[in-house]
């Protein structure tokens, strides 16, 4: 169950190297390449000669020559020439759109006359100079669906990160969940607790004192298909906590674009965004790591709750306050899936 | 097709550790620990909040802390706690039967309220200072009545096992198989034939001659669900065998547990209990050694011959004499399963 | 949808050792082995007695000793001896007609009785010591068809084998398809062009200068069930091509057996036979290595392919001239599968 008329990371722009990019996305076998002059092409991965994956082929100004017998596919999904052949007949295969933004590449999916880029998740800080940018890659055995409530309930950091981001404090503290349209909101706000960690890394990335108390917050924001941002930070307790003043605090964006394979597996991006010393490269890489790290310690937990589920697939889970954030987002979903099977 | 109420080996003592052990059995997901207090608990595998597999938390006191959202499982399947919830309408888990002795941890995957201790299968030798045990345990991917033919037919020593076990003296001489009451016992005797070089080792770890005749003897003993006893030996010939003093031979009980995991997989639980120098620990290893590589001859044939039956699922085999023990044993399970579930 | 009445080639000599072989031919489980008079059997891997795979027991004689249980099998399918067992009601198990020719064992999957050996595909220069033959075993998880595609259109050499035997005129020169009987002949014939890098390798091979222009064919013959033997060289150009005398080419034969094993998998035997320097081993043994690399360049794109005509299983594929070898041997496959099933 996906929603198909969406906008879906696909890959990032260092995923499309000189080789075309084959990608299974929400079920629709897809290959990815930049042509020569730089645009982004989307096609179904299968040559209309005999069917062989376009992926194993190379790109040639802004065609993909099939590395099987040599058919030039356009990236209008026709056939654009074929040595010796009358191409006229050939079956046109299917495009994606595609469009590359933010540092991502997005595709929809879904019906193409409905893929308008004005629909593209909005990321304020990409293009800006004060904030700074690392993720990376995961690919997950599990329904998508669990990645969100993963997300939209970090009560797990106490149990699944204890060593870097969790505390028992974040236990302690009720979220509170709400929607702003489709939007699904759950924050938490903890104050003077001790920083752990990844945080106490964090303040002294930005030239702060990492042995104080701190006010720590976490703002979850879901938003369709699948994506979860996460604003996350500590300030220096007592100075206004989320709202305190830069100087005072270390603050970032987590990023999770989660996008379906099939209906139980995932490619997860995952990254973080951050204003303060945006600048200092180790600083980004540093953080790419402990975050590389700290995410990992989500796979096997997913691979496995999917496992339980699989065998178990009647038995009713619990809907507590802490989940709120993904029940409503799940609800989002079955209801935008709902109207476009409606349509 | 497996007996539901019944007592199985699930682990052995030394698997539980200061984390959960995940394991299926007879087609349940289970997972076991033993509390601060030392007391062993089997429940379902399945946190009741969002069906995260509990073998991946930890255990605290005689609760078992869910390792995603930190829901404190009683050892009764019911929620003790979880920070920030009210637990009384959680959903209470499935616990099993278990019980740990003999040196095992038993599960009784079936009604609880049928789970009697007593049934336990007895092992006279295991709380015994003359005697010593070492074993280990191998997965196998077959099914577990293919393990019980294999044990109880031993005539494949000559083959499988030919340069440790085996002799051709085995296939000569023909096996004997009676029935007392639902224990099914295959038999054989051999008089005055050569040691093969496993019981050479074990008649040197007994102080004994090994270049002399023996006598040697195999009486297997079926019973329910799953589990067979060997008693195997060698006498120097000629002093009555079986029955011939201690001084003069070298016996052992060879102990197999077979759990059912799935239908065509098991957790094969293997060992030796010996009643001479039960203080030398060097020659239990080399025993346990010697045999966990014999019983390692034997993977590679079960899962090809599960592979052999799933191919050819309606093909008859033989039942020769030789085959009598295992295809005794196997009515003896047919009739418990038809009588447990005409219950 | 293999043809059972047919003779596939099975497996090479030096694959029968002293151990039987277990192997998988159109669906059928079968073990092969040579008996120490030398002659050739092929029997069901399926012991009448438990079911355990023959394959995994020894050659004693011309029979095959069952290694579970020591079931002597006969290589006519009939229990031969099993010791303290009356043997004459047990079951016999299937046979298949096999035949060592030409340096290959041949097997024949269907009615014994249809078993003409005349029918074996002849090699005429098999046994001629004025031709030296070397060539290998690949499994690809394919259906054979794909491989028969494969086979009868070289113009995928320009694209999967670039660097060294494709070149773009293979492309440029329309290949010609026709039938003579069941056989289909694809021919395809290049003048004035460079030698490619495996075939100057091979004109330095047989003494001829490496960097003049040169005439190249390529002689494609499928004959049923899926055999594509494929006449291929050069000729330093303007002698005559293909008619050229043999002090001025290279030529050999592509040898292609592509021996189902299951419905989306096969044996691929693939080598070279040459009549230039028939008695220079080392000259083999670089053909066979070049070939064993050229061939390996195939494989990934076989499994690729399959992989998306599962997920496709109704897309039509183009049928072009390129094509026309591919599709001209699948509908004479199709006729004698028809055949084959109304008799």
């Amino acid at each position: 169950m996906f929603l198909k008329n969406a906008w879906y990371v696909a890959c990032t722009p260092d995923e499309l190297t000189d080789k075309p990019l084959g990608r299974q996305i929400c079920g629709e076998r897809m290959v990815f390449y930049r042509t020569t002059a730089g645009q982004i092409a989307a096609l179904e991965n299968f040559c209309p000669h005999r069917g062989a994956p376009l992926s194993l082929g190379r790109i040639e100004g802004d065609r993909l020559v099939c590395g099987y017998h040599g058919l030039k596919m356009g990236c209008d999904g026709k056939t654009a020439e074929m040595t010796g052949q009358r191409i006229s007949g050939f079956p046109a295969i299917r495009t994606f759109p595609v469009e590359e933004r933010y540092g991502f590449i997005w595709v929809w999916p879904g019906d193409a006359d409905k893929a308008d880029t004005s629909l593209i998740h909005h990321l304020e800080w990409a293009d800006n100079p004060d904030w700074a940018y690392g993720g990376g890659l995961y690919h997950i055995k599990c329904d998508y669906r669990l990645m969100i409530d993963n997300l939209m309930d970090l009560t797990h950091e106490t149990y699944v990160h204890a060593s870097s981001i969790g505390q028992k404090e974040i236990d302690e503290a009720p979220p509170k969940t709400h929607k702003e349209g489709d939007q699904v909101i759950t924050s938490r706000f903890m104050e003077n607790i001790p920083a752990p960690p990844f945080w106490q890394m964090a303040l002294r990335g930005n030239g702060l004192a990492d042995d104080v108390p701190v006010d720590r917050w976490q703002i979850c924001r879901f938003t369709a298909p699948s994506h979860v941002m996460i604003e996350v930070g500590v300030a220096h307790a007592g100075h206004g906590g989320y709202d305190a003043p830069a100087a005072v605090k270390a603050s970032s964006i987590v990023v999770d674009f989660i996008t379906p394979e099939t209906e139980t597996s995932i490619w997860y991006f995952w990254g973080m965004a951050r204003n303060f010393n945006p600048q200092d490269e180790s600083l980004t890489a540093s953080i790419r790591e402990g975050q590389g790290k700290i995410f990992a310690e989500d796979l096997d937990m997913l691979e496995q709750q999917q496992q339980n589920l699989l065998t178990w697939p009647d038995r009713p889970l619990l809907r507590l306050n802490i989940d709120a954030g993904g029940v409503h987002s799940r609800k989002v979903i079955e209801r935008l899936i709902a109207d476009e099977n409606a349509a």
